[in-house]
């Protein structure tokens, strides 16, 4: 069962119900054979020989090479089973050996295997077969196979450390499940969660994910009473529904933090790395944190953000309010600067709050919020408690430096009775503060050595309670079905469409002729813009199509004849049966680019953005797979960069966000429900005192990918993939 | 002698040459005496006595309140002075009673002083009074004051650890210095140096800064043997000509790195904590870097860099080129996204190096840059000798996990032949690997625990060499002096500045009545812009005075009447006598706004901004002090966020870097040369096919300081600090 052979439904959560994914064997077998185990102790075999040597289970070395094999090492995988069960093959031979290896240990009985080595799809045509024939042996015989190319995954709880890598047995147990593309990530995040204190449940890196897929590992999970958080790391993504779909399910139990590699072009060694081709960072940035799971943007936020949400989930919250308590303001400065950044709530304290305050704290103290302790004492606990009590406050962030002597913070953390979660930065060195720290987090508490570090674990856990807020909210009411008919649309036909769609444009006539086009001129409320009116043409503007300000008839007869000089261009196809489109023209205002259109990987997607070339070369744009509720789509302006101007700038117009989240929501429905449909895009939708309102719409079928709407597309691709 | 009483020339870096700063007596004493020393353990002065018992030069408790004084505390320090040298006084009393004890300590020898205690400028008139106090004691007796409010300092070479936070005494010796406008960022930051293996020659939290400064700091340790690398920590300035010329000086010895807080709004609880106002972090940033600091968003990052840069400076260069060799494929691929991000060059390797790599590597690793080692192995230190030998290397940034038996990246490192600096990730747990690391910092290997680490590290070496090549390239060749003669300056004659500047602008002429105006549209190219030509109306277009895209008299006409009734609202003084700019159209392109203005704290600086309403939504502007050369201003562009648009964008123009740069050091000479200028400002300066031309210019007297002006000075800024 590989990655792209799910298909189904797109948009639900359930696709995924097999009672067993077949995962138990690989991850918790009863038995291991270890193939290609060597006598050379640089060899692969021989490493995961000594690695799988502690393993509480039946373990059984295989070499069928070998013509006198040392004592206990089998000829085959059907005699190693003789001597126990062998769930697990572990295969440690060159690529051209895998499949038949493979396909011999299914035949003994093994239902799982890892294939260490490289020389594959990573290392072109031959490694291509050699992948293609280990593909064809898991889905002939049912065996569920980790890799090829990976250094393999570690299960500490269960002795099992079917890896290669020195020191990974070292690895304590824990409750963070790592997933990652990349061995070395793997093993990487792995020792850094040890070195943070927490340890890891299981540790996974697919390679080149031939069978296995992180959406399986992310589907086991999901019932894995061992594991209460999981770190994810993300290369490139084969089957985009079938992943969200994965880390749906399983963020409605277990919180998921998502590093996604690839915001720059990597590109090359990055197919040199697992053979697999790129895929769009913002987009699947988009479609994770969609789906639930929290982004991060480095290994080391991400080591703190799953280390804090392992031990704290807030309840599902919009906007949970911090309250941020120091015990010396440069850091709290640090701090509360780090969290504006994250668009954290720090809300104001109420005033019970700060007469409890006023009653713990000397009065040169800082007591709104931040709370500014002073010299940290023995009020501090007196201090958490007074916050937490604050209707305001779901969450407290504390930082102090470790001042042993002075005050011991694990003995106030354990005196504190308010009921919100804590989140602790503890400066200090040495020993003695590791202690404070390792005693904190027993008791539940995650605990960071810095602000930035307190600010990415405060942040994560806010973002966490964000997602599931959203991910809860339902998919809003059914809206009215809309049938697009058969293309290709013009802009009036895209425009009528849009209306029935619910999205309001400017009156308009589409005029077979110059006598219609002066019949509207004298009808429609003035001034009116002028445009060729043809669906082949998808820069009217750029060949000199559209003429705006036009007032009187000797202008609609100058604009008319430009038009018809542009539109008779040798490009053009019809130069003797031209239309146009007269439209009044719209207030001033501030212009969006919304659309929706389908991602290779994804499918359909819907894009939110500001009109103009400077946005465009910024990127600045969100995205959210498709179908989508309207709440959900209403909550894209806001993460875009130059998001002010939608909010009145200057005295401008604010967004009535209600609005613009239907008409996303409307353009999403209908290309998820119209395969026929390749892309729809309002460009401007422009944003007026009077509301918003379409002044240009491109609507394209999905066959008809001619050498224009292929460039079309390009650009499309281009600006939101661009750094 | 306090930050702001400095004053003198504001663009050399040789204003500070006093051979002594006194700053000796505080920092190296030979005695200290602990004024307020206590009976009771928790209060400040026993605090002290404690922390200062270790050093090995004469320490006197002072207590002057206690009528039974214990054995060896002395009742004032003229009666400590009396048994030993006292340099040095650290006063930990109220803030009421800390200006006559400072006058004591001085009348009795001691030439510096730590005043501890909170409640100054922080805390209301009351804590003013008593800061002011304080400041009147040093500049009258010349004692050299750090503080108030401030947790002191530690010169751990020395023994002396005059900060009263436990642990303090535990940071080890090391060569970078700390200077912080917190004291508990100090110590933080203290901490953080002492667990990455580096340790600290000083660390100083300056507190409020009532005499010793930032910038006295930094010219202290221009002189250190014992520093080689700086970590600042900025919440405000006073005096930005007096911190810029600091950093520059010692930025050219010594690598400076620099954390800015602030960069959201965090006003009110940075006022509470010492009292400065604040300071535009964007500016603050731009000069800081522009003095040659390397700039860091967290203190995480801040060690990383400032620990790579107390051992390893590249030589100047604009873009070294970093060689990046990784033993594992998925780590490499983050270290390369994070080092993308921060444009660092990884320049394709020569045919010689590939020819050697081949020898040494398997041949399914990648060979380019970076190089992927596949499993480490004894070939390492021959996979680092080939790639340090590539001409375009002049850096390796290398990345391993650490693999016990397999190889020894230690060893590998000692047998690098190779002569470009060598900065290397160790991923790994355990003892074993912080052993590991130890051993590489010992070597002058500076070395993170993590791809992102060791990408802060590289990036802080290119950064500084970038910044070593910009402060050494000097301040180009002088440019013709321009004499902007008495405001105010109506859009000609501010046209006609920047034509004398060498600012190309489009043919124009000033019209004293419209019969001008049709002599103006018969002569000049057409179609032209018509303005309203008055020095007082700084929003032309706002009101409707300007009317683009004027071809004929008849237009021109409609035009004049529109600008003359726009004029003549009753807001306008001179409705009688208006006159008009008639001016060809330029062609189209992209608009840029640059400008000169003085900035409160730094005085004259220059910007470089994209044009229209996004640009200036995102803040997307570049800044720099002027003067300064065109080379320096050349380089602003690059830094926007949009700058893709200024480089082709979609068939669109080139920006000549040159050309703006030489327009951008003219505005910020002017201004520099010319105190009755306020601000000068070019929007648009527009890109075009044949190069770029003003199209307005705005030009503002200092007096001329009235409402409207105001308003306009207060959108600047706005525009400058937004987030």
């Amino acid at each position: 069962m590989t990655d792209t052979a799910s298909g189904g439904a797109p948009t639900t959560a359930t696709a995924f119900d097999a009672p067993s994914d077949g995962l138990d064997a690989l991850f918790a077998p009863r038995g291991i054979a270890v193939i290609g185990a060597s006598r050379d102790p640089a060899k692969l075999g021989a490493a995961l020989a000594r690695s799988v040597a502690a393993f509480p289970g039946h373990v059984a070395p295989v070499n069928a090479r070998d013509p006198e094999p040392a004592s206990g090492v089998h000829a085959s995988v059907e005699e190693a089973a003789e001597h126990g069960p062998v769930d697990l093959a572990l295969v440690c031979l060159p690529a051209r050996a895998c499949a038949d290896a493979v396909a011999e240990a299914a035949k003994a009985g093994a239902r799982a295997a890892v294939v260490y080595g490289g020389g594959f799809a990573e290392a072109g045509p031959e490694g291509e077969r050699y992948q293609r024939e280990l593909a064809d042996v898991a889905e002939r015989t049912g065996i569920r196979l980790l890799g090829p190319n990976t250094s393999g995954f570690l299960a500490p709880g269960r002795g099992l450390t079917a890896s290669f890598v020195p020191g990974a047995a070292d690895v304590p147990t824990g409750r963070i499940a790592v997933v990652a593309a990349s061995g070395g990530v793997n093993h990487a995040l792995a020792f850094l969660l040890g070195e943070a204190g927490h340890g890891v449940s299981l540790a996974v890196g697919l390679g080149n994910s031939v069978d296995v897929t992180t959406a399986d590992v992310l589907n086991h999970l999901a019932d894995d009473p061992h594991t209460t958080a999981v770190a994810l790391h993300i290369e490139s993504v084969a089957d985009g529904r079938r992943l969200t779909d994965a880390v749906a399910r399983l963020a409605a139990t277990r919180p998921v933090v998502a590093l996604v590699v690839g915001r720059h072009d990597v590109g090359a060694f990055a197919a040199s790395h697992t053979g697999a081709l790129a895929t769009s960072w913002r987009t699947t940035r988009a479609a994770l944190a969609q789906a639930g799971a929290v982004l991060v943007d480095d290994e080391r936020e991400l080591v703190d953000a799953v280390g804090a949400l392992s031990l704290v989930r807030l309840p599902a919250a919009a906007d949970a309010g911090v309250g941020v308590v120091t015990a010396q303001a440069g850091p709290g400065l640090l701090l509360l600067d780090d969290l504006r950044g994250r668009r954290a709530a720090v809300p104001e304290l109420g005033a019970d709050t700060r007469r409890a305050l006023a009653e713990v704290l000397p009065p040169l103290t800082y007591q709104a919020n931040p709370v500014d302790t002073g010299r940290p004492g023995p009020g501090f606990a007196a201090v958490l408690d007074a916050v937490a009590a604050d209707e305001a406050v779901d969450l407290i962030a504390g930082y102090a430096l470790h001042e042993p002597g002075t005050f011991d913070l694990v003995e106030a953390v354990d005196t504190v009775r308010g009921s919100v979660p804590l989140v602790l930065g503890v400066g200090g060195a040495g020993e003695d503060v590791r202690r404070v720290r390792r005693a904190l987090l027993e008791r539940g508490v995650p605990v960071a050595a810095d602000p930035h570090g307190l600010a990415a674990m405060t942040g994560a856990l806010l973002a966490d309670a964000r997602a599931r807020r959203r991910t809860t909210a339902g998919t809003g009411a059914p809206r009215v079905a809309v049938e697009p008919g058969p293309g290709p649309w013009d802009e009036d036909r895209a425009k009528t469409l849009l209306g029935a769609l619910g999205v309001p444009t400017m009156p308009r006539r589409a005029c077979a002729d110059r006598a219609e086009a002066h019949r509207a001129l004298a009808e429609l409320p003035g001034p009116v813009a002028v445009k060729l009116l043809d669906a082949a043409v998808l820069h009217k503007t750029e060949i000199g199509g559209v003429r705006l300000g036009v007032r009187t008839p000797d202008e609609l007869d100058a604009a008319l004849d430009a038009i018809e000089a542009a539109g008779a261009s040798p490009t053009r196809r019809q130069p003797h049966s031209q239309r146009f489109l007269v439209e009044s023209m719209a207030p001033a205002g501030v212009d969006l680019v919304v659309g929706a259109r389908r991602d290779p990987v994804f499918g359909p997607v819907v894009l939110v953005g500001l009109g103009g070339t400077t946005a465009e070369a910024l990127a600045d744009v969100s995205i959210r797979l498709a179908p989508l509720g309207a709440e959900e789509a209403a909550a894209m302006p806001a993460e875009l960069a130059g998001h002010a101007l939608l909010d009145g700038w200057r005295g401008g117009p604010v967004l009535d966000r209600t609005a613009l989240g239907e008409t996303v929501a409307a353009l999403g429905d209908l290309l998820a429900a119209h395969a026929g449909l390749a892309e729809i895009e309002i460009n401007p939708l422009r944003l007026t005192a009077q509301g918003l309102v379409a002044l240009d719409a491109v609507c394209i079928a999905a066959e008809a990918a001619d050498a224009e709407h292929a460039a079309e597309t390009t650009e499309a691709a281009a600006r939101e993939g661009g750094d």
